[in-house]
């Protein structure tokens, strides 16, 4: 049976594209080495009809796929489980741009292009894809729409689902359903572009997508304040809301510890006002303008006298250059790295409702300052999407290793229980996979999870498609 | 069966708020007068508990409920068929605003709430829910979201889907489910709050939801630009994306005839460009802006120069004052009216990929004038969207009646074929409702069809939810 679909695969997509033997961590070990898997084979379609004809192939085996983009999530969500039974189904060879309509500023790219290559063909078209995360350089753009990716541009452009006009789908019986699509408005029928967008793989595969593209700012500046509390950042949000309107593209909060690590490993770096008396946060804003540098930086001048006048920043930087702005851009990038070199820590991506954060931030601090103590948090995110990495270091000096195996589960329960708790999600951006399954049972309402299953079960009633990632195996 | 369910509803809601008797025109006759149904019984439930006490109540009695909110919608998706055993469920009396929450940006309503009402909280608040569209002062929220409404603000903030961040649900059984959520960015799992949207009333009873809001710009000023061909119009709508950035809230496109018949019915009314040579389109732009009036002008007319040197406008006036871009935006307004007094007219809302709007045009408007001679076409809409309203007005002076009973069929054949070669929708934003379940059968792909009714299926085993509309009864 295994030996007659393997061999349909090899006729399918040719020999060589079917991996079973040497070495395939790329494909079966995630992002975060959490998980090895074993799969069945590694199958590498070319084509959306190949990609069909490999699924109505696994169907009619009643074998399990996984599909698979760069495979850089953050939730084990595209890697096979250790049955050594699952077809590991790669996009990577699907990775052409099928075109850019600049009128219509939209574009068609395969699933398997890496988000980096669709920036840059829509830079080249004059036209911005803002999509922007920290894999870019190797995550697909049908991976960041399967997880519904989130980034640093959320504020402005909205996540992956706001930024797909249509998709093409194979679906877990081997059609394809050729939705793409450049219309912005189309109201016929059901929303299945959006139900298979942050279905992470389980409602069918993604071939390929039409996205929205926008105008390419002029310019894009940033500027840089230390804030007396979170309170206050809440405050300076709401005004650069007020006086930038959609020139404000990022609002990023960085707490004092998280920049202390970056001062720390990277000195090279320079970090402004850090460990500034009386400023537990900093927070970097974005300004992208249609008009100029000139402007972009006049705008930023008036909302920071506003912000002093009323008290919620306490000093301030504006980018004296786009040179400038990139370097502070990169210490912000550069937490998770500082993080890493100070050693093993546990992730959270969480949001609560922005004029929630601060109460949210004083309970949890507090709440692990008690029952962990010592834990060192590392708090810095999209504060503009209420979206904190809430982070957790092990204590100073002593031993991450056990600190993780012996804490995480109820560190885990503490955040999420307090995030549920001021109607907040245990998973912002990063998705559910298999690493969260058992969390979604948790803190999911019982009615939206039978909806979920009700769906699972109509679209993919043989449940080959990426089965135990969101929904736990039955 | 019936009287012991009529008594359950009583006792449920209160005898007053269970109508059978009188006339009931209003909920059982659809906005345009295409078909008048007749109801069992119209309830009107006065929370959240009791929606779901009367789906539980309809779901026992395997009786089929028809949720209406204004019943203002143009599909007929709202009101009951002509059997005399179908509920309407009216939110009516749900016009509760829950909360507005200004740091984040948001506001939870019930779906009975009109969306007038719903623009002037949250305009109290200082913040802007822009949605907008000529029914706002009597279809309510609910409605809205059941159908996914666009409007005029599209281009710029989305259709109502877009600005909605969670809902309450009442699910075809009965359940709660709880999906009211300020938030940004959740990942954890299917997206169901889209899925709900636009799925008009089949999938279950929206009563609350939770809905973006934005920053109120500081100044709206609108332009008025006479253009020599459509190709010239989406010319300067990609000028305009350019040059006015997340300012441009709103681009309009209006034919020369449908502005004579603004002129003919309503003198009173200025319309600039009028019938000028050589000028087949007006376009009228909007520039919402965070600064000033007088930057709002300036960037205006920075763009107007820019206009002129690449030949894409004849000529232009910008609004001297906020009164003067009122008047303007109203002479757009009028068109639908001055339409109504000319005479009965065949109407369609269809949307296209903006780049291929002029060859849609040129193509569609030769076909009808071939096909179907002295039609005249009354084209405007919302060309940023690539959503025109390409309506056929009977022939000037011979009696319009006739000309529809016999034309109708054939001549939404002929657009609906047209749109469908462009990649076009035959409803951008009016929905399908039961008006054009069977149009929905002949355009959309099988492979959608068949997903849309296993969903359907999987979420509403007793199809009772709104049967007929959207998916034809099996």
């Amino acid at each position: 049976m295994t030996a007659a679909l393997l061999d349909t695969l090899r006729q399918t997509v040719g020999a060589a594209h079917v991996l079973t033997d040497g070495d395939l961590a790329a494909y079966e070990q995630d992002w975060r080495r959490r998980q090895r898997g074993r799969a069945l084979a590694v199958v590498r379609p070319a084509s959306t009809a190949e990609v069909a004809a490999v699924v109505r192939a696994c169907a009619a085996a009643g074998t399990s796929i996984v599909p698979q983009g760069g495979n850089t999530g953050l939730s084990v969500g595209s890697t096979p489980d250790t049955s050594g039974t699952q077809v590991v189904l790669s996009l990577a060879r699907m990775n052409r741009v099928r075109g850019i309509d600049a009128d219509n500023l939209s574009m068609t790219v395969e699933a398997g292009c890496v988000l980096q290559s669709v920036q840059q063909a829509a830079a080249q078209a004059g036209l911005l894809f803002p999509l922007s995360l920290a894999a870019e350089g190797s995550c697909t753009i049908g991976g960041n729409l399967a997880t519904n990716a989130g980034g640093t541009q959320v504020l402005r452009y909205g996540n992956a689902r706001e930024l797909c006009l249509g998709l093409e789908v194979v679906t877990p019986q081997g059609e394809v359903w050729d939705g793409l699509s450049g219309l912005r408005k189309d109201n016929t029928g059901y929303d299945l572009r959006d139900l298979l967008v942050g279905s992470e793989g389980t409602l069918g595969v993604i071939t390929a997508a039409t996205l929205k593209l926008h105008a390419q700012p002029v310019a894009r500046l940033t500027a840089w304040a230390a804030v007396p509390s979170m309170q206050a950042a809440v405050q300076l949000l709401g005004l650069a809301h007020r006086h930038l309107g959609a020139g404000l593209t990022g609002f990023e909060a960085m707490g004092q510890f998280a920049l202390s690590l970056v001062v720390r490993h990277m000195p090279q770096l320079r970090v402004p006002f850090a460990g500034l008396e009386g400023a537990p946060w900093c927070v970097l804003l974005e300004n992208s303008d249609s008009e100029s540098e000139e402007h972009a930086r006049a705008r930023f001048e008036h909302l920071m006298e506003l912000a002093f006048e009323d008290g919620c920043v306490l000093d301030a930087v504006v980018a004296e250059s786009i040179a400038q702005a990139r370097e502070l851009w990169h210490v912000r990038e550069s937490i998770p790295l500082a993080q890493a070199q100070e050693g093993l820590n546990i992730k959270h991506d969480i949001s609560v409702a922005a004029s929630r954060i601060p109460e949210f931030v004083a309970h949890t601090d507090a709440l692990l300052a008690r029952e962990v103590p010592g834990a060192r948090l590392v708090t810095f995110g999209h504060l503009g999407d209420g979206n904190l990495h809430y982070n957790v270091q092990a204590p100073e000096g002593g031993d991450a290793a056990p600190f993780l195996r012996e804490q995480e589960p109820r560190v885990n329960e503490l955040v999420y229980d307090a995030v549920a708790a001021h109607g907040g999600s245990f998973s912002a951006e990063h998705g559910v996979g298999a690493l969260k399954a058992e969390t979604l049972v948790r803190y999911k309402s019982p009615v939206a999870l039978g909806m979920m299953r009700a769906i699972k079960q109509a679209l993919d009633p043989q449940g080959i498609m990426n089965p135990g990632c969101v929904l736990l195996k039955e």
